[in-house]
């Protein structure tokens, strides 16, 4: 019984890993997708979301399985709980991408980034690819000191997020309004995940260390 | 021991309804702050929400207190556990009404609101408070059919999404970029405000019924 509760905690943390490294995929592709008016690309996304939210629900299973049957204690405990709330951010990681993707794919065959915003929206899809990358390893690694270096990351998307808005409200925006609101929500849904990739790695520093920082 | 076991489930119970009630008090002012360019008001809504932050985390901690205490089974382990989902989505909801209220602070002594949306923007603002004060009586009544009521709500809210896409995208938009902005991200936190609420009904639903309906 040991061996196989030892099993299934692992499996819990390889399901984590397996479902943060999908949203960081997920990001750079949605990214590219929008930045090339890559449809194919987008539809790849878009499709790949229904595995996501499958591989979430096998994982809560997964979870309330060992509950069940294993009624683990201090940090096990933690471990399966905490799971519950980073499954599903991990997963509305990727619903946000795919936002990103479907934004995309509207706009094909032109890019749903005006010129002027490339660089900036370039920037803010790199910022949010790499964090994902990061969170993915340190929940595969197990290593608070990446955790740590996710959690506090939030002011690089923030300030990005900032330029895209002074940009786009510029009095000389010639692109007009509906390029403007692409652009917001674009950014909004970038925000969001970044957000969520933050609030993932207080949770697992919070599962490794028992501390939840703030 | 049973009978204290008895008061920490309705004492769940009980937060969950307070904390779903503060919702729709939150959006019913934030909307109002808006609509009236109030600037009180709005202030009002961001500071409520450091109290919404604090209840969850308090009920939270109840919910893992049961948990470690009671190790409840069957469908009082399904409530403890998904309380915590829930929570999370109700002071999520909490904070896209203080999103909204910023957005009409920035904007005192006007209106965040341009004219030709005033009517649109009334109603998203009235579903949305509808929806929230129907999922706070299904909390506090623990009744299926409010439940399920707020869960098949979603359409109605989204028609109206779109209704406000349309007319800020539309040709003749006379009021520029920056209120075009605005009100596509307002329309954003509105949908994004009923869709938790959804989420919540269908998780209420599943406490008292055992059934996660899709």
């Amino acid at each position: 019984v040991r061996v196989l509760y030892r099993d299934q905690l692992a499996g819990l943390w390889r399901r984590l890993g397996e479902l943060a490294e999908r949203q960081h995929v997920a990001i750079e592709r949605a990214t590219a997708s929008l930045l090339d008016a890559n449809g194919q690309l987008a539809e790849l996304v878009i499709t790949e979301q229904e595995t996501t939210d499958a591989l979430q629900e096998e994982l809560e299973q997964h979870a309330l399985r060992i509950l069940a049957q294993q009624a683990p204690v201090a940090g096990d405990l933690r471990l399966v709980l905490t799971s519950l709330p980073v499954s599903a951010s991990l997963a509305r990681m990727g619903a946000l991408a795919e936002h990103v993707a479907k934004a995309a794919r509207l706009r094909v065959p032109e890019s749903a980034v005006a010129d002027r915003l490339r660089d900036t929206v370039t920037a803010i899809g790199d910022t949010a690819a790499g964090t994902a990358e990061t969170l993915a390893r340190a929940i595969t690694e197990r290593d608070t000191a990446l955790a740590a270096e996710v959690a506090g990351s939030d002011d690089g998307m923030d300030a990005l997020h900032r330029k895209l808005y002074t940009q786009l409200l510029s009095a000389d925006w010639p692109y007009g309004v509906p390029a403007a609101v692409d652009a917001a929500l674009l950014g909004r849904y970038y925000e969001r995940f970044a957000d969520q990739a933050v609030g993932v790695a207080r949770r697992i520093g919070f599962i490794i260390t028992g501390d939840l920082e703030d």
